[in-house]
């Protein structure tokens, strides 16, 4: 989380005022669990709730100097303000009650927000898709002229693909929300199952099945997989806006403000810095897969090395996304698209990418497919060394014209035709 | 795939006679779908299938050495066996559309081993976990007494865990389980999606929504963070075993058989090494997880940066965790347990374990937090200098005694009352 | 770079202040060498020097956010305090030679910040080594009992790893020691290699030997590789420590400060949080080595995929490592030490570890090794079990008295002579 | 190791025969050594040597079946073969004394062979770059048209990067070059550090410096790391091979050699697939890194987790990395490179990469730096939009043209003098 790169929303949501409030809403929860259980004097939460106290972040990271613990910290903060009837707070509870019920607060809003810029994205895909349905681009494997595509295709297939990395991100978020009233070991020595169910229910979570001192960090480590899965995506989208962006391809652009620079030594560039940057945060976002499976390794009912890495990676990887996330959206919708460069590019291929239907043709008229792939290759050949077009070159090659005729053959050349299942494709991305 | 870590099924599931036939039978569900929509003769792959071709990887490979092009060569040692029928095989079609259909088909069988050996790790786990759940065990934060558990809910904990694994595994079953025949670019220029969506079908596959050459990449890391995912939770269970059968904790070991040697040099040993390997080899399916993800961002309409990786991580990490969870089971089943040893470490805590109910006394009767937390704390802290029991400590505080009384104090030791909700979370855990 | 793992040297070489201020540093010096041969009017940097600017991180980051480009930003700003002059800075170079100037004499100086602590702990490592060098402690392979070690022996291993990582880091700091003022894309082609050599030496730097638009990343890459090696050295000790603390073993443990508490809910509680949260640590320590290596595969001349990475990195690995090596200090520094129970320890072993002595006593009177291994296990698996000491059993089995008689029985059970290399070893380590 | 991948030698390398052999050498050199101190009777290994044994993998596999432990197969192995004077084999020592050792041997000479391979890409580098040493080639940044470099220094560069990374790998070859023939938990109990150094002298190898049971695993992640920036070296020079050939750019090509085939679809297609396939290695390579930083955090004098990752990582990723040095080779001897097209590249810029030496002529006359900026690029902004070249536009600037005067302008467009300093640049390399 260093400023560059932080959404505002994510500065408030991984504050210590945040967590700190986070952290009273349940033991206040808890409280009046326990109160209807009998533990706890009926009345306990809401005089404290009536306090509306005002916790000092700062004033508690001073008394943690003696502690060395942060929720005794916080605790004694809270008794010193609200006084007799907070030392029924946390009664029978663990740190981690708090800590990881809070941490499971904390990580579902911060995936609502991711998914509502997930939206956002899949929302400017979807009409940049549409908008260019048809538009002519050049197919390339390898990065090397294939068969055409049409830009709307290539943008509904990063649609999908976001699109399914939206479906992971729900179902990681319906994993993370679970949090654990459950004591020191988890046993419930000195709560019940049922006040925990009570109160996690009033907070929007669910009961960790069985519990340790903790939640079981699988559910993290699936979170952060599920993040890294968006990245990458869109660290493909931006690596293709850097391919068409190369000055020998200028297909695409990314929008150049006015009284942006690019270079500070060369007043002529336009580089695609989002998309590089994208590109760069991925690398960041990605990086987080490990630590957090390592994290899943806790000895016996829990060890402390998970909370370090916890609170580092938990607010860099996910304002990182949403950073991304924003990033892209913008990029998409200021992308400037250059349709007859795209269009010159294909004609350039010199009719290559038409070679497979030359190729069909022969085997439809009984050629073996390796022999008539020797016969279309070595046409294909002498035009990408720059002696003629395919077509001519076919034209002028006896034995091609006489199995397919000519007209057959130049009808080979049908851009229409390959591209006839476009809106099909479309539709099924769409629907 | 060292023969050493592959179980049988493996080693031919991930051979080169498995391969190729896959992609025989790919090419000819394609050909029967392109009969139907009138593109090829009918009949065709009826009459090559009919002659049951005995494929030779050896020969496939020799021809790959001029065409440097696998699936090439694999056409041309077909149309070698086939001999005319055959060169409407792979008729509009790319080579991607049978490796990746090819991977779809081989993934989703690995999957369906792997699925099975962790239901049967499930099963174990809760067969053993129903044996012990009684079993009082001491439970440990940071690897230091804390408060007691059961034997039976820590296994019901790991089997909770591998659980949700079986579930995560299981959605990346029906990502992976997608093909494509949709030609170079994906645009079936010489194909349909007709074509495609009945071939698939046959071959129990869906369609992917968008193609471009090939299947997305982001199916298949899902896929790697699944496994790995799984991995860690053998790890925590294996680094668990290895705590318990540490000498000087000794609650239960490896099953350790007639004739094994577990040193070298020391015959005295019996070692965790079952265990051990675990934790080893989770960091080999771990390690696949970023190669994977960095596969994802293909350039264009593909590259082929992806493959080599995948001939490598796709065989290794699926075959890994197979033997991992053949292992874990193997493991789970033989463990001996030591109920007695659990209960004598319990016993050894001098019932600091019981400190929190003490504490939860003291607050009950109207003493702050914080105040009842110092005066728990002195008399626990004697005891770990081994100077009494917690019990003695707090009978001979007379601050303590006058608060609580005695006949209540001595009543905060109480083992039953501790794990009285161990069968409910039990009940979450198997229901 | 959380406040919680910073420490505020670290703090204030990652500021704005501090890097605004290294490149006002680099343009100067450039600046100078350009004079000298005659592109610049002498004098230029002297003027701007003596004006003592005073650089506003704030008024600069507002300026980028129209120029969406930092040097540049940096730039107009210092032109705008120091007037006209300020107009022959930067000639010829492109913002590549500033950032990665400046980046290379950040990291030089966050390099021997860390060089210091890692002496510090060495220090300590190497006292308390000596302290202890022959207070006997039970060697454990595979956590199980092996043969008797000393304390100091294993203080020893740590600190000769932890110091193959001093010279590792030694080596990338020569490395990363390395500027460039090339120009665009490192082809001099407004300034001369004359002019670069002049002032990188003023600035403490080497240049690049071929230069594209940066410096090369693998310089970093290493530089990361090397930070991850000397935290998984202190990971290891920090496991180590986490295992004597263990309650069942408990042979040393972390210093308890007056008012720490170690649970929220079990006042009995003492942690060793310092080793978990180091072994946290390390984890966030080598999750940086993926991405560095990543940063290498830049696109010709150079893309800035890798600037976002590093300024995340950049900060965070060096910053926590700062803080993993004060702390390890501390943490070894404050050990304390119970060599009676070490000693208790290595007396429950029931003498096996002294079965290889025996092995070896009837290898040297003639029995074939596998069955004098044989012959020592059963007695072994019965002390395991519980049934006498190996001596003892191994005193009534007659077929190995017969063998090796009494005496010499009982005189493989000499720990003097187990341990007699030990000063041997320790010279080794210090010399 | 998948064949495909796998140059012979590395098969031989990693083979059973080869490390059983080595075991065997390990365990004579020690019995030499333990002979001249008198722990054994002179000439046991001289009649062991002299019996020529020929060890059989297949049945030590089998023994190892009901030992459950390959050292002691293997030794099992050797007394059948050899009889009565092998009981002396292996006295005192541990298997890890023979496993680390022989590990050792089989990475020194995994290193060697690497070496090897790595001077024969340096060599080739070094020719093509010297042939290109002048061939204009438009430098990009950003994958935008910059300004001016040559092949051959670019070729350079990557010359450099590998030589780094082979002065890594002779660092790290030092490093582990380590062997250890000190006992159960590294303290010589049986043994002398005499003995150790006599043996592992006459294998080439010296004695870990404090052992435990094993060689510290922090050498090998060195080596592994080493390895990883070699393969980034690899990828990046690969990368810019894939850019080089795109289709708009065409300024190299991998050799197509007669007979290949591009595509099974498209016979026109000429893909950089070694190049492509070199990436995809490269990920391999550095996905070792990880798994081998953890193995390095062993449980007291060692734990067993790093051995199966060692199994598999160390023959995969030496393997690897050998592969991708003699394909790199190949690609770059072969490499076919177009000047034309480099030149016609460099001229499609309109003149635009010369923007900076108006820039500057404009500050030399006097303008402010920031508005000489503004000056240029609207010149520029037009040139990029298709109006005029570069110079033509500025000619036609007044304010532009009266500052600088036209001969002036127009003597900023020389290609010459951008590329003066090349001779010394390479020099640099290759001195």
């Amino acid at each position: 989380m260093i400023p560059r790169y932080t959404p505002s929303e994510f500065a408030i949501l991984w504050s210590d005022e945040t967590r700190f409030g986070i952290w009273l809403d349940i033991e206040l929860a808890a409280c009046e669990a326990m109160e209807s259980e009998g533990l706890v004097p009926i009345g306990t939460a809401k005089t404290i709730r009536n306090l509306n106290l005002v916790l000092d972040p700062q004033r508690i990271h001073e008394i943690e100097k003696t502690t060395r613990h942060d929720v005794i910290a916080f605790l004694t903060h809270v008794e010193q303000l609200a006084g007799a009837p907070a030392r029924y707070l946390h009664r029978g509870m663990t740190s981690s009650d708090v800590l990881d019920t809070g941490f499971a607060i904390l990580l579902t809003r911060a995936t609502d927000a991711l998914l509502l810029r997930l939206e956002s994205l899949l929302e400017v895909l979807k009409r940049r898709s549409k908008e260019h349905s048809h538009t002519v681009l050049m197919g390339r494997s390898h990065g090397i002229h294939a068969e055409p595509v049409t830009f709307g295709v290539v943008l509904a297939g990063h649609y999908c693909e976001l699109k399914r990395g939206l479906a992971r991100l729900m179902v990681s978020r319906e994993e993370i929300r679970t949090g654990k009233l459950a004591g020191a070991v988890g046993t419930y020595a000195h709560l019940s199952p049922a006040i925990e169910r009570k109160a996690l229910e009033s907070l929007g979570l669910k009961a960790e099945t069985v519990p340790t001192q903790v939640v079981a960090r699988d559910r993290h480590a699936a979170l952060f997989g599920a993040m890294a899965l968006i990245a990458a995506g869109i660290e493909r989208l931006a690596t293709n806006v850097r391919h068409w962006q190369r000055t020998e391809v200028s297909e695409a652009e990314e929008l150049f403000s006015t009284g942006q620079k690019g270079s500070s030594a060369m007043p002529h560039k336009r580089n695609p810095i989002l998309s590089e940057n994208l590109c760069g945060l991925s690398r960041i976002v990605r990086a987080a897969v490990t630590p957090a499976l390592e994290n899943i390794v806790l000895w016996h009912e829990r060890d402390i090395s998970h909370s370090s890495v916890e609170r580092m990676i938990a607010p860099d990887v996910t304002t990182t996304l949403a950073f991304m996330l924003d990033r892209a959206t913008q990029l998409i919708e200021g992308l400037v698209v250059y349709p007859e460069q795209m269009n010159r590019n294909v004609q350039r291929s010199a009719g290559l990418c038409f070679s497979e239907s030359v190729l069909l043709a022969l085997v439809d008229r009984g050629i073996a497919r390796q022999q008539a792939y020797v016969m279309v290759q070595r046409n294909a050949m002498k035009a990408i060394e720059g002696h003629g077009s395919l077509l001519e070159n076919l034209l002028s090659d006896e034995q091609v014209v006489e199995r397919i005729g000519r007209e057959p053959l130049i009808r080979c050349f049908d851009l229409e035709h390959s591209l006839r299942h476009v809106d099909e494709i479309l539709a099924r991305a769409f629907e």
